[in-house]
């Protein structure tokens, strides 16, 4: 989406590649929202560890980056021998797949790129198979994004207050988003509403990444306390909640996302507010039969502990603020639990808003063929 | 209650008055959790002052300090005059209420000892006459806590886990305080539990005076993000939850309390979880008869986009940690909402536990005679 640094307004991808220097793109996620940076690896190692070190996160973004990696591995490979190629490409596989150890998107990103380039029939040919297989993910990552913008927009209109939880927007993709695709939708097609950002502790990504979004995108936004949606929603101040999702079973129709995505449809639930949830097919877990069996991370008590931001300042990269620190705000004779994830049962759910259209929770698995499911 | 500094383990009230030296002493609030001081005011005005710029904060303490802060004025007056004096303690008062104008426990406090003291028939009569009150002003808010302790720490039994949000602890009275008084009546009884602190932003209570107290009285407790509750509630890791409240409607049952009480209202509602609200009678407002004349605050948004926290260090007043900042944690570019409180309707509360007895919500009105209520 587009991003204005200094006075240049400009069109980023979260993830894109430099072929001339084959080098991967990111955005440096890490300083956001108080620095802009875009970051090149040299070389596949270095793209394994951007990942690692959270340079670059979310499903989509993370599935690109190594399908890239792969491509950039392939390609700084010198010699003609296809045997020698295949065991370096293990190598860069093993290392990219290791950056990230539970994701699955970078696996299905990278046997993807490896399927097409095995096709080729000389290590030449086979490098400008993997770049090719790389660039066509890409691309459907934001064609799938696109999809479910035109899908979900027509769900925003004019003067509507729009709730959202956490960071499922571009930078969790390689551009457009999936909770914000029907946000940037709607704005295309000219029509004014109003979003609440949750501030989403303890990573607080709704006030960083999805507040940086949307400003950068010109969508009138605040953000809010987590605590407070309740009391917006009691004073008929939300009319619409859109979320993302980590993963979504399609036998159950039960949506895991972060931590607190579940009180938000509980509170939604009870003032008739439309709960929806956006996800690419990828998304889409088909094998689980009980959210019971989604095993939910916990993360650093550091995370509930204390806060990233920056020092206000006369100087620095922010526009008044310098930078980034690590607060401790609790009690430091204290300790903290931090569950990353929950699970939203299907009945508080309106719908799944998929590229293929919006489902209701339980319609999923009647739809699988539609949406892409293998599993029988 | 009981406060170790270095490695001597002290009772403290949170106001208390120095008759020696004519001076309030003060937790100084704002420096908690990372610092423990005391501060003395060496006379009204720094009293007010001190009301004023949070050094103290809740209900009862700040009504105690107006009390204390009153008795201070009078004794500071020289002279024999009884007519000049009541002169003086019109600056006084006036000066006291100006700190917190919204307040209604200093205006309380105030009116009594001004009451008592005008009883007396001198100079050196009303003076000794205003400490009197406010001393009983300060103990009785301390047996109002007690009382809470002896009603609701029945309900707390072994092995139970328990929520609380925000801050109703002895910080907010002069002693024992009202959402906690039940967890320290029953460990006085030998009972063990454990405690989970919603952290409470924007402000971060839970975090910071919540924990901070339950750790220097020893109680076991958990830190979690306000998002987290709703996931633990799901898993079955909370059997009770109580809160305090700033302002209940005797007519309505309906309480108001710090924003994001009423979601885990709802969210207990759900999993059948009790949920209590723990308030002395002082909090009970028998006038309004609807939560929606009750106005909430919307305080500044800086609360919502950043946070208060320490620096770590390796030398500084807390263990490992150096002077407190703010941080600005949300998009630079970006605004916020911040209401500061919300109601929760009758029907999702289990009981009000008063000094009294535990009432339903509803049940409050027709027990007014009991509850001290002077409203027809």
């Amino acid at each position: 989406m587009n991003v204005t640094v200094g006075r240049r307004n400009r069109h980023y991808r979260t993830v894109s590649f430099d072929a001339r220097n084959n080098a991967v793109r990111l955005i440096e996620q890490r300083l956001l929202p108080h620095e802009f940076r875009v970051v090149a690896t040299r070389n596949f190692q270095e793209t394994a560890g951007a990942i690692h070190d959270m340079v670059v996160r979310g499903a989509g973004a993370i599935g690109a980056t190594a399908a890239y990696g792969l491509a950039q591995g392939a390609r700084a490979f010198r010699g003609r021998d296809l045997k020698r190629l295949s065991l370096h490409m293990n190598a860069v596989y093993q290392t990219l797949q290791a950056a990230r150890p539970t994701a699955v998107d970078p696996v299905n990103a990278m046997n993807e790129v490896r399927f097409r380039m095995n096709q080729g029939k000389s290590v030449s040919e086979q490098q400008d198979l993997a770049l090719a297989a790389a660039e066509d993910f890409a691309n459907d990552d934001v064609r799938h994004c696109e999809a479910i913008g035109r899908q979900g927009g027509p769900l925003i209109q004019d003067g509507m207050r729009i709730l959202t939880h956490c960071n499922a927007g571009w930078l969790a993709f390689v551009d457009v988003g999936s909770a914000t695709a029907p946000l940037y939708a709607a704005q295309a097609a000219g029509r004014k509403f109003h979003v609440f950002c949750d501030e989403t502790r303890p990573r607080s990504q709704g006030a960083t990444l999805t507040a940086w979004e949307l400003a950068q995108q010109g969508i009138a936004h605040e953000i809010i306390a987590d605590n407070a949606a309740g009391h917006l929603m009691q004073q008929g101040e939300i009319d619409l909640i859109i979320v993302g999702s980590d993963r979504t079973l399609g036998r159950t129709g039960e949506v895991t996302n972060k931590v607190g995505t579940y009180t938000k449809a509980v509170l939604a639930e009870r003032h008739n507010i439309p709960f929806y949830v956006a996800i690419p097919l990828s998304t889409i877990d088909w094998n689980l039969s009980s959210g019971r069996d989604v095993p939910i991370e916990e993360r650093d008590e550091s995370e509930v502990l204390g806060a990233w931001g920056a020092m206000p300042s006369s100087r620095g990269s922010g526009p008044g603020f310098g930078r980034r620190v690590y607060v401790r705000v609790a009690n430091p004779g204290s300790g903290a639990r931090n569950p990353a994830f929950d699970v939203t049962p299907p009945e508080l759910i309106t719908g799944i808003i998929t590229p293929m259209g919006i489902f209701k929770p339980k319609a999923l698995w009647k739809n699988r063929g539609k949406l892409g499911c293998s599993v029988s």
